[in-house]
């Protein structure tokens, strides 16, 4: 057999995590970063620096099934070769599970079209062992139906202010949100597994978590479903419910326009999201 | 709503936990033991020291979906009440699933019909991070067709000795196995989940391992599927396959008569199943 080798400079990686023993996306002054494994993992196969820019930047103990990845190298190298390589390197909770080729310039974060994520919620006695690490567990019932009507309403283009870390600046709060779906199914005699999905054009800092938190109060009976309107309407983070916990959060995937070289949307306004 | 109460004094325990960080099922000088951690949590509720008995001792890094342990109590207790009180006790990866009553001088390890495990096998350049401690990773290709056939021969009343622990002994090698089966699907674009079934009335130490160990030799070209018959008459641990590894491994369910009330099968002969 023989390999197809398709040398690049130019690439986009696809990586999983399991969070939990991460201090989410972002390099830090200390603690084990995604992005700082990575960093470290290229310039160990590269002998020199390379900078790496993720597509969201997933906060300390959020999962990734399909986070986006950039980065550019002086020596062109086999994609193949390349994702064995940093597989090879890289701890078992952290894989690159695809590599693919952009064009020059190309940047995850600013090229990204829509991103979406997904968030586990066990309702139910108690939870697995298999999945505590990787879902809220919530022991009281909740109302699904409640939950369900209240996450359809979160579609569309909004303010989103109120589900927005309290502390946050971005130069516009507005996003568009593609797809909002909760659904549910039993888990055993007596639980649920409530998972929410969610598609935007971008989210804001925590937002995913604070639509999750909403929800749940919702589903509690503490909040009015019928209000999820007007929560997003007073862009009053207090009106909102808490955030959720980033353990029950899954980055699952990312897109971009099809060619991945139309010119970056945000290259003049220089938006960027708030991680997640 | 009125609560109902089911004092009990004798019941049985269905576990689940992730094998990962324990030393196994059985209690011992060092180490973290989920009989240790049952037993201790059962004398915090009882006040006094508790046996508990379970019916296959898992060894370390082997799962379980369904394990089931034995245990009487001096004071009679709720069941529902002692699950909760359990669970809030157990760390998370040790969860009581199910507390059922049975009578008295009812023992799991003896009293045991059946046993299922199941084995997770991921064939693919890598492993996902949420896979990784749950199944055996193998990067070379295997072929399943014959791993299936092989699988298929092992059904049947065998002296399975080459399929035991070297240096076991036990008073007779001889299982009845009711249901083996190997099945596969795709997990990526490259990748294959292999998953082997097994239902006997018990197994040797090590047993299923072994087993799963002589199929992917198979797999792999390096036995013969059609010698499984000859590998299990040469009653030779030498002839079949290595051990493969614990954390494939998953205790998945332990079946008991529909009375659990019939007299210990091996109450005169004490013969007891091996560690899986």
């Amino acid at each position: 057999m023989i390999a197809v080798v398709i040398p690049l400079t130019n690439f986009k990686l696809t990586l999983a995590y399991d969070g939990t023993t991460f201090v989410g996306w972002q390099r830090q002054a200390s603690g084990r970063s995604v992005q700082g494994l990575i960093e470290e993992a290229l310039r160990g196969i590269e002998g020199a620096p390379v900078a790496v820019v993720g597509a969201g930047r997933t906060d300390a103990g959020v999962h990734a099934l399909g986070q986006v990845a950039s980065a550019t190298v002086a020596h062109a190298i086999d994609a193949v070769a390349l994702r064995r390589a940093l597989n090879a390197t890289l701890p078992p909770d952290l894989r690159v599970v695809r590599i693919d080729p952009v064009p020059p310039g190309f940047n995850a974060r600013h090229a990204a079209r829509s991103k979406s994520y997904r968030y586990h919620i066990i309702c139910d006695e108690f939870i697995s062992p298999f999945d505590w690490r990787f879902a809220w567990h919530i022991r009281s019932p909740l109302n699904v139906a409640a939950m369900r009507r209240a996450a359809e309403r979160v579609s569309g283009k909004h303010d989103f202010t109120a589900f927005q870390a309290a502390g946050s600046s971005v130069i516009s709060p507005v996003r568009q949100i593609m797809f909002s779906q909760l659904t549910a199914s039993p888990v055993s005699e007596t639980g649920l597994e409530i998972i929410y999905r969610v598609t935007g054009d971008g989210f804001l800092r925590h937002m995913v978590r604070v639509i999750v938190g909403t929800l749940v109060e919702m589903g509690a009976g503490r909040l009015n479903p019928a209000d999820m309107e007007e929560i997003v309407a007073s862009r009053d983070r207090q009106k909102a419910g808490p955030t959720a916990p980033a353990h029950g959060l899954f980055l699952v995937d990312v897109t971009y326009d099809a060619d991945d070289s139309i010119p970056d949307r945000n290259a003049d306004g220089a938006e960027e999201d708030g991680p997640a």
